[in-house]
C-alpha cells in the first residue's frame, strides 16, 4: 500500500470512530500506555476509571471504618444485588442471577444439581470447542452423580464452528444435561442458544451455558432462549478485575426443584441462625455456597455498570461492526501474507473476538508483544485471538493492530522468536 | 468500685499496655474511631494500615498497567506464594498451605477427597460445637461419596468444652474421617491438635482441622500434630478483609494420594496448555479449582506479613495475658451482675476469645453497640462474644470494655431493646 493509500485508510477508520458516539467510553477507562494496542479485553478487560475510587471507599470506609457492620450494610446483599443488575446483560429478571465462587466452582454445583434431578438419565453431551475446564468440571461431576454418568465430547467438523446438528444427533431419552460455552474460547463461534436448547429440552434434558465470552459482548436473551441454567466470569468484557467473583442463573421455575451439593452456611435460610441443619434460603441465593471476596465483589460493579449506561444492544451493533472491520482488513492486508481467519464469517455466529491461524502463529504473536505494542492473545496450535471490547477498543486501533501485524511478518520480526517462545540472540 | 479504686485499676490497664513492646503494633491498623472499643476482630479483623496503598497498587499498576500481563508477573503464583507465607502461622512448610476459594468449598472439596481416600469406611465424626456450615458442608460432601456414610455428630456435654473422650470413643474402623473446628466459634474451646489426631490415625482415620478461629490467635503446629487436613478463613485474625479468600492445608505425603473433586483449570499440570483432559499439577495446586479473586488475595499479605513480623509465640502470649486478664476483670465486676463465664477456664484450651453468658445477653449486646460504644458480637442463646486481637487490643480497651458492659447493667440500658432486637420506645 502507498503512503497515500495508508493514509487514507487511516484516516477513514479515525472518521468511524468520531462517528459513533460508543467511542466516548474508552474515556472511562484507564488508558496511561496509548501506544499500547490492547485486544486480550476477552482475557482480562481493562479497567474503568470508577473502579479504583469506588474500591478504596470500599476499604476505607466500608472495613476501615465500619468493620463487622459492613455485612449488614450492603456486604451481604452484595452477591444478589449486583447479580441482579447484571441479569440485565443477559436477558434474565434480577432474582435469577447471583454473583459467587469462581466459574469452575458454579458449573460444578449446577452440573450436579442437574444431573440429580434428572435421576434417570446417564449422559453429558458437550462438544470439543467447549473450555477444556468445563470439560473437566463436568466429567468431576458426573463421577460424584452415584451413578455412571458419560461425558459425550461431540466433536467440531472444522474447530471453527460448533457442531449443533452432532449435538442434536448426540442428545436422546439418556442425556441428563446439554452443557456449552455460548461463544466458545478459541474460534469465537456463538451457538443459537434457543436452538439448542430446545433440542435439549425435546430429548428431556435441561441446558447450562457458559457465558463467560458472551456477556458483555454478544445479546444474550436467557430468558427467551428458555435456557436453564448458566455460568460464567466477569473479567473479561465485564470489565470486573482479574479473577473477579463469577456469575450464576437458575431460571425461576427451577430454583426449588435443584439442589446446591456444597451447601454452606451463606445458601442457608436465615444463616445467622446458626442451627445444626441445613435448610435452602429461598430464591436464588440457595446456590449461594461460602463467604464472597467482598473486596473484588466491589471491584465487579462499575464495569457492569458502564454496559448498562451503553446498553447491550447498541455494544453488539458496534462490536459487529469492528470485527467486520477487522476481517475486511485482514482480507485486504493479512490473507496475502499466509494468515487464517479461524472465526466464523456470519457476523450472527460470531462473538466478539477474531482469531487469525498462521504456520508462524505462535512466533508472530510473540513478536506482536514485544516489537510491536499490540497485545493478543495466543492459543494453540495457531491461534492469534484479536479480542474486540466494544467499550473501548475503536477502529483506528484495529487498523494500526493490522498494519503492525502485517508489518511483523514483513521485516521478520517474528523470527526473533523460536517455536517455544524464546527470544533467539 | 469507688473512683479512686477505678482510677487506679484504670492506671494498671495502662501500665501493662505500655510495657508491652507488642502494644507498638496496634499503630500498623486504620483506627479513625478511637472511642470504639472492637472486640470482633474473631469475625472481621482490622484494616492494616498497608493494605490500602497495596491495594491500590494492585488495581492501578498491575491490573490497569499491565493489564493481562499480571498473570505472568505475579498473580498466578499469588496463591502458594501467600499461602507459603500463611504456612510460617500455622506450624505448616511453604509447599503445603495454599489459598483458594471460600472456608466452605475447601471443606467440601477436602472432605469428599478423604472420603475417596478411605473407600470401605462409612462415617465421620465431628462434634456439635463445630460452625455449622462446617456440618452442613460435612453431610454434603458425605452424600456424594457414592456409598452411605453418616456423619456423627458427638455432643459436647456442657457446650463450653469439646468432647474429647466421646469423640474418641466414637471412631473406630469404620471412621474415615474426624473433621473438627480447632478453636470452635461459640466458647472459644481450643482441641488438643496432636492428641486428637492421634486418636483418629489409631482408629485408621483422616483428620481434618478447620482452624478459622485459630490462625493467627493461638500456636498451631499442623506438622508437629501429624495433621493430614485443614482449612481455614483468613478474614478473623488475619485480617484479610471481608470475605477474604480462604486457606487449605494437605500434608505433602498426601498431595499425591488424594484428588481434587472439582478439578477446574487452575489445579491442572501445566494450565495453559488447554489439554482436554485433565491431569493434576504436581503438589499442593492440585488442590485449586477455578481462578481466583486477585484483588481480595492481594489484600490477605499485608495482615500476615503483619502477625510474622509479631512472631506467632509472642502474639500467642499476649493473646492469653490479654484473655486472662479480662476473665479476671470478669470475675470482680461482671460475674455479680449475673455474668457467666461460657470459656473455658484453662488458657490452654481456649482461643483468642472469651464468650460471656447472661439471661439478657442479645439485650446487652444491643446496648453495648448501640448505648457503650463497643463492638462485639452475639451467638445464640446467651453469648456475648469478646474477640480479643492481639495485635491492636489492648488491656485499657478491655478494662474500659467491662466497666462499659458492667454500666449497661447497673443503667439498665438494655432494657431499651427487646428480645427480638428492636428498639423499645
Amino acid at each position: 500500500m502507498k503512503g497515500r493509500d495508508a493514509a487514507l485508510s487511516l484516516r477513514r477508520a479515525q472518521a468511524m470512530d468520531a462517528a459513533d458516539p460508543l467511542t466516548a467510553f474508552r474515556d472511562r477507562f484507564v488508558i496511561d500506555d496509548t501506544e499500547l494496542i490492547y485486544l486480550d479485553g476477552n482475557s482480562l478487560g481493562r479497567l474503568p476509571r470508577a473502579t479504583a475510587p469506588r474500591l478504596a471507599a470500599a476499604v476505607a470506609d466500608e472495613w476501615g471504618g465500619r468493620l463487622v457492620r459492613g455485612w449488614n450494610e450492603g456486604w451481604f446483599d452484595a452477591p444478589d444485588r449486583i447479580g441482579g443488575k447484571l441479569a440485565g446483560l443477559l436477558g434474565a429478571a434480577a432474582d435469577e442471577v447471583i454473583l459467587a465462587d469462581a466459574t469452575s466452582v458454579n458449573l460444578f454445583k449446577l452440573t450436579l444439581a442437574a444431573l440429580l434431578a434428572r435421576p434417570g438419565r446417564h449422559t453429558i453431551v458437550t462438544d470439543d470447542l467447549n473450555f477444556p475446564s468445563d470439560l473437566y468440571i463436568l466429567r468431576s461431576a458426573a463421577a460424584l452423580a452415584g451413578r455412571p454418568v458419560v461425558v459425550r465430547v461431540v466433536p467440531s467438523a472444522d474447530g471453527i464452528h460448533g457442531p449443533a446438528e452432532a449435538l442434536a444427533a448426540a442428545m436422546d431419552e439418556d442425556t441428563a444435561l446439554l452443557s456449552l460455552s455460548h461463544t466458545v474460547f478459541k474460534s469465537g463461534y456463538t451457538y443459537d442458544m434457543a436452538a439448542l436448547t430446545a433440542l435439549a429440552h425435546r430429548a428431556g434434558a435441561l441446558a447450562l451455558w457458559d457465558l463467560s465470552h458472551s456477556a458483555g459482548a454478544v445479546v444474550v436473551d436467557l430468558r427467551g432462549a428458555d435456557a436453564d441454567l448458566a455460568v460464567g466470569c466477569t473479567y473479561k468484557y465485564l470489565n470486573g478485575g482479574p479473577g473477579a467473583p463469577a456469575f450464576l442463573y437458575v431460571r425461576r421455575d427451577l430454583h426449588d426443584a435443584l439442589a446446591n451439593p456444597i451447601s454452606g452456611w451463606l445458601g442457608r435460610a436465615d444463616p445467622f441462625d446458626f442451627a445444626l441443619d441445613y435448610a435452602p434460603a429461598a430464591g436464588i441465593r440457595r446456590f449461594l455456597s461460602g463467604t464472597p471476596p467482598i473486596l473484588s465483589l466491589t471491584a465487579v460493579e462499575p464495569g457492569i455498570d458502564l454496559l448498562l449506561e451503553a446498553g447491550m444492544a447498541r455494544l453488539r451493533e458496534r462490536s459487529v461492526r469492528l470485527s467486520e472491520y477487522l476481517i475486511a482488513r485482514w482480507e485486504e492486508r493479512l490473507e496475502p501474507l499466509g494468515f487464517r481467519l479461524n472465526s466464523p464469517r456470519d457476523p450472527a455466529r460470531r462473538g466478539s473476538h477474531v482469531s487469525l491461524g498462521h504456520d508462524d502463529g505462535l512466533r508472530i504473536n510473540l513478536a506482536l508483544i514485544h516489537e510491536a505494542r499490540v497485545l493478543p492473545d495466543f492459543r494453540r496450535p495457531d491461534n492469534i485471538r484479536l479480542g474486540i471490547a466494544p467499550l473501548y477498543n475503536t477502529f483506528t486501533e484495529l487498523h494500526t493492530a493490522v498494519e503492525r501485524l502485517r508489518a511483523v511478518v514483513v521485516e521478520g520480526l517474528h523470527r526473533r522468536y523460536d517455536a517455544a517462545g524464546l527470544a533467539v540472540t
